[in-house]
């Protein structure tokens, strides 16, 4: 990329794992966050080179691209206030795991002299904070690029080559709407179905006989509140009908067991063989 | 354990693990199983020092204890039909995944003068049969021994023993009631989940975008329809109501969203994440 100084405003596991990536790859990166501790964390391990726990505008004049690490909330806020010190014709992406309640009101607030793509990373881990950081995480995973009208091809192309940069190991293109009603499904729907699966019982007592197969179902049972409660808000429209078309799809096979139709119930099981092989990785 | 000379009645995943555990702790295996190929295969790996794929009486007149590998529903009347071979005195177990169904009903048929005390070995693959048998798939896991009122101290010894000379993980005991109920939940509502999961919605066009929760969440959707068929309809007393709770849960956790309640939906997520915390590995 031809920026040199990027700056990553919120220093979670995903800033922090951006930071960590991008100065390994020899870019000069600074950070803002309001947590002194994640700040001088990363200065210590080399993550940035400058950072502030408390507004500094010399850190955004510096910088050629600006990554926002913030939960979605915060983003229109922060550019609100913060994007007189761009420098002109700056690119301005973010890590958001829902789209359409982002990228059109930053997109609208923003100087006619900026850009904002936006850019899911799909990677995360069981635990938050920079302290946790490691972009290794992005090695296996999934980064979407979520373009609108607004979009120029030259901020697509940072947006991109942004995910190459990190290492991601597949970079696609998808409308926010698209996104949001792809992850409404893939990972929405399984984190919802993960958490009601342990709420549903009291299972404490369960722990002795557990298998492998509980535990892998169950594994994103463990999940950071605040952020998900505001996922979920944001998307509600495309998650609301996902739970609803599971729910239905499972009310049908309990009742294939209750009548004890082993056609269809074999059927089920069958169908869903099928289509999960497709889901193997090569 | 005093036995010598295993025989086991059906030679698929399971069973074919008996057989290759029991003969590499120095004990004589053989097998009956109508697939002449699974015969020679196990024959062929030294799993099984004598095989047939036809009834031979003399397999079980010299047999010291006998594995019944076989689904539940066929149990009984292999029992019924050769019973008449069994040495005096003879232990018989299982590896059946629902024991209610096949505990009583094959106490009931048994001679006097013989003991069947039930187990289950809660391991599996995504596939099936002798040739793919591994029996280190039982270092990880539970194997449950499932009494009732007609077993002796001498026949649990004899299945607990089974079960620390197959090296399993963890030894347990439970009664058929207990285990069934504790199966309905966290196997077989996994199992409907999985399913209902990749049922719900045609998703092949979301390969590209799927990360490691979504194939953590499906994995066990790859079913044997015709096991698992079974299993559920034994257990449906147990697996409905499980079905019907965790519906109950998810429906809660969707009203959540839809009403915007921030306060009890970060409540849910707390608890999912404390109960998961019990069921990390040490």
């Amino acid at each position: 990329m031809k920026q040199k100084i990027f700056l990553i405003v919120g220093l979670g596991l995903i800033g922090g794992c951006y930071a960590q990536g991008l100065s390994k790859q020899g870019y000069t990166v600074y950070a803002i966050d309001p947590d002194e501790e994640a700040v001088a964390f990363a200065l210590d391990k080399g993550y940035i080179k400058k950072g502030a726990s408390f507004p500094k505008p010399e850190l955004i004049q510096e910088a050629d691209a600006v990554v926002l690490g913030l939960y979605p909330a915060k983003m229109v806020d922060w550019v609100r206030g913060n994007q007189q010190y761009f420098k002109p014709g700056i690119f301005v992406t973010d890590v958001s795991g829902v789209k359409r309640a982002v990228v059109y009101d930053v997109q609208a607030v923003l100087r006619p002299d900026a850009e904002f793509i936006a850019a899911h990373p799909m990677a995360g881990k069981e635990v938050s904070g920079v302290q946790n950081s490691d972009n290794r995480i992005f090695l296996e995973a999934n980064y979407i690029v979520t373009p609108t009208d607004k979009n120029t091809p030259a901020g697509i192309d940072f947006a991109e080559e942004l995910g190459r940069t990190l290492r991601f190991d597949r970079i696609t293109t998808l409308s926010p709407e698209e996104h949001d009603r792809m992850i409404g499904y893939l990972s929405q729907l399984t984190h919802a179905i993960a958490v009601s699966l342990m709420n549903a019982n009291p299972n404490e007592h369960l722990v002795a006989y557990t298998g492998d197969s509980f535990r892998d179902l169950t594994r994103i049972a463990k999940i950071n509140e605040t952020m998900w409660t505001e996922l979920f808000f944001l998307n509600k429209d495309m998650l609301v009908p996902e739970i609803d078309a599971f729910i239905a799809a499972l009310n049908h096979l309990k009742e294939q067991v209750q009548t004890e139709n082993a056609q269809e119930l074999k059927r089920l099981f069958v169908q869903s063989t099928q289509r999960r092989r497709l889901f193997d990785k090569g």
